[in-house]
């Protein structure tokens, strides 16, 4: 080798990072000492440390805005509960804590936790109760649009795959997303009765005040945090636990091709400033494990209107590949996944309306064998496609891909138009589903699956409920992360 | 909640694992001091054991086997190769390092290294070199056939997707598979050859000595190993650094289901008993970063007899979804992730034959209408791809998905057969393509980028050359890991 390698960069005198710990040793004096220290203020922060602070732990939160609210404040608010909730109840749909089970372990996907999954289901009317606590009201309305979250304060609706094949025939469907009373978007809300919760409760809130690296003893524990308050690094001592819950990485540019190279195409990062890895790097450099790191949520909204779920997602050889009625997440990780990206939503004239996602029309053609040629597809395969379909959408059906009934029209009324849903060419929105590996009570666990003793994660910083961009429902990023939130703050508060 | 926390298992205690690094202040008493310490030898650790002790450094291997050998010694020894080697040229093969690196950028795929992917190019003629002067020689012989591997003691064949849409139109199409002159497979011989040659070099190897974790110094430096030597647990110390190459993990099979899923399905892992990950976790354990973890190389191997890459290979919906003449493990990657697992190579009594994979013949009928029938498909959807594929056949070409003109031939000769592919029902061999992350000096990065002073990895504990299952070409495990094998034994020799 006629000396190929690159000259290396300098790796002495650099400053702490997040992944590189600080000795317990070195530590002169604490800026303040607490039972517990929760590292951002999102709804999985916020779930935690209501809970240890209820459980008698002192608590501080640091959070690096200016105010609590993370990628939970920038959302619709939507909470996935079931079981039969108050609401599913007064809305007349009829679920069970089993039948909310069924769904969901077919529902999380293969790559799902068991138990995580288990749990959840099983506490899910403690846990709306939990938000009920916080003051937080949901009106017993169920708004009947497929819609990605009610623009009212209506409350109940169809977050996921509920109705659609496969899993509209492994459970009973019912509407299991539950959004507060707030005209629009709800996420914000969450956040600030949660700020008043902690607050009443006697928690002690820290903004701007950004965690720069993990304290851990000669024994290998975690005992503090290390934080940049009001200009000046100082060491914050945590007597039981550190809980991580900083959110994912998807802010992460770097990151996020080398982790999740899938999610690196999008162009539609979901998530606040602080949503750059940091508690999961954090994590890693004091040996937990991050496990899930290629899988996130990316999603196209290109319904509504609902009459795009009657046209047909295409690839760029003509063909179908999954039914159009699915959570639009899955389509979306469909057309990355199983279209290498490329796909075209056919609609004809009776289904075609405007979308959220303003997608590029790319052909319209009285005749579908005109349209093939417009696309440069094969000839003879889109139009095999769409006689196929509308052979048996006459009879109300679909064979091939099992599109529910009521979507299932003949596509028959030119001119005929192909919008552009392909990455790149479109808003493909994204957020990362992988993180530190924990117990289902927030502890952090190395690739051997011991624990990394004082350190816990919920949230997008953990590896948590849901693990699969095909295997997605609305409300169980804010469910997930505040139901293990909750019980990482409980396991914390109780620790030695 | 109803106190839905499980028991926390005891983590006092435990044994010292491989993640978890023993300080230096620990250490009382060395068995051994070497400039470089080597832990698993497999054809990645002894390239680097060569150079070092080629570079100066008094240098030791531990292989936990009673000899090395590794994942190499179970291998056909194919390694890749190209830019003109002498055997490319004596058999009339026109390569430059051009036309080499203008392959390998798109063949190695999007998530492929690209500074590996340049050096490995730039220095193939000098690595063909390494090889020869440890006395491995290659036969002058091209390799006629599509084969996994030459039965006899040929040496050149076209290993990857050199021949194949899209990666034909890249780059000169030119065989780079170059196996020794040995009949079969000639994993074995490699790792002999290097036995020989780090023997005579005055290298030492210690044989039946599994290391069990890392020392660390104060300053975050590896310093050495402890390895159970005699039924001993010894502390060894490494003055200029350790090199991890212990392989991967296909052999963990908890490892696998938690961070590569995929491959849990593959019912054949391709590894030695040393492919645990215990490399992999030792680095992870000291702040390493472990990327690409989900990736490996699938492969079932329908092919030869080459009649059947004539055949359609076709998903659950009668559907094809890639050409049939990729790289065996190309299409067996499609078949996991675009079709979700389940395929049938469908033939006819013209291109039916016997292969490897023993392969469940799982419908057999006069008519493609009958098999489809019998398949239980929709009616209609494998008559179109017959139909539309035969029509096209005709003049020799495959417009949708772009066979090579070789393999195009109508399929018209009854009976027609359904060979199940699927995944669970057949041969499905996998190797995992996660590790540590490295600089191409084999250095240790930790998530931020921050080198992890004295480790160094490469072979399959790195994410090395060559990062998807679906951009992947035999040769490219012992090509890849020996080269950046080599490059870790020279940077570790040369460092302070």
């Amino acid at each position: 080798m006629d000396d190929p390698m690159p000259e290396s960069p300098t790796s002495s005198n650099h400053d702490p990072l997040p992944s590189e710990p600080r000795s317990l040793a070195s530590i002169d004096s604490w800026w303040g000492e607490f039972d517990v220290v929760v590292v951002g203020f999102g709804v999985a922060g916020g779930a935690a440390a209501i809970e240890a602070v209820r459980a008698g732990a002192s608590t501080l939160i640091l959070e690096r805005a200016t105010r609590g609210g993370g990628a939970t404040a920038l959302s619709e608010g939507t909470i996935y509960f079931g079981g039969g909730t108050r609401v599913q109840k007064a809305a007349g749909f009829e679920d069970t804590l089993e039948n909310m089970h069924a769904h969901m372990k077919g529902a999380a996907g293969p790559t799902a936790d068991p138990e995580k999954v288990r749990l959840y289901c099983e506490n899910s009317l403690e846990h709306f109760a939990f938000f009920e606590s916080l003051g937080i009201e949901f009106k017993d309305t169920y708004y009947d649009e497929k819609v990605i979250f009610p623009p009212t304060d209506d409350c109940l609706i169809y977050s996921g795959n509920e109705q659609a094949y496969p899993f509209s025939e492994e459970a009973t469907p019912v509407p299991r997303g539950h959004k507060p009373k707030k005209e629009g978007s709800a996420g914000g809300h969450i956040i600030e009765k949660m700020i008043t919760t902690f607050g009443a409760l006697g928690g002690t809130i820290q903004n701007e005040s950004r965690v720069q690296t993990l304290i851990r003893s000669d024994t290998g524990r975690i005992v503090g945090v290390i934080a940049r308050v009001e200009d000046e690094d100082v060491a914050i001592r945590a007597r039981r636990g550190v809980v991580l819950t900083t959110g994912g990485f998807i802010m992460n540019r770097p990151m996020v091709e080398q982790f999740a190279p899938d999610l690196a195409d999008c162009n539609y990062p979901i998530g606040s400033d602080g949503c750059d890895g940091s508690g999961i790097r954090m994590g890693m450099g004091v040996g937990g494990a991050a496990i899930n790191m290629s899988e996130g949520l990316m999603t196209t909204p290109f319904f509504p209107p609902v009459g795009h779920i009657k046209g047909l997602v295409v690839n760029k050889h003509g063909q179908r590949f999954i039914n159009e009625d699915c959570y639009h997440g899955r389509v979306t990780d469909a057309i990355k996944k199983k279209a290498g990206g490329t796909a075209f939503l056919i609609v004809d004239d009776d289904t075609y309306g405007q979308s959220m996602g303003g997608y590029k029309i790319v052909a319209v053609e009285e005749t579908i064998e005109d349209l093939e040629k417009s696309l440069g597809m094969s000839e003879g395969q889109l139009v095999h496609t769409f006689a196929s379909y509308n052979r048996f959408a006459a009879e109300g059906v679909d064979p091939v891909f099992h599109k529910a009934k009521k979507y299932v029209t003949p596509l028959d009324h030119p001119p005929f138009a192909a919008l552009d849903l392909s990455v790149g060419n479109s808003v493909w929105a994204a957020f990362t589903l992988g993180g530190l590996d924990t117990r289902p009570t927030g502890e952090v666990l190395t690739v051997d699956g011991q624990i990394v003793e004082g350190l816990y994660a919920a949230g997008r910083t953990s590896a948590g409920l849901t693990r699969s961009g095909s295997h997605y429902a609305s409300g169980l990023s804010i469910g997930g992360s505040s139901f293990f939130g909750r019980m990482a703050g409980r396991s914390v508060a109780a620790a030695d």
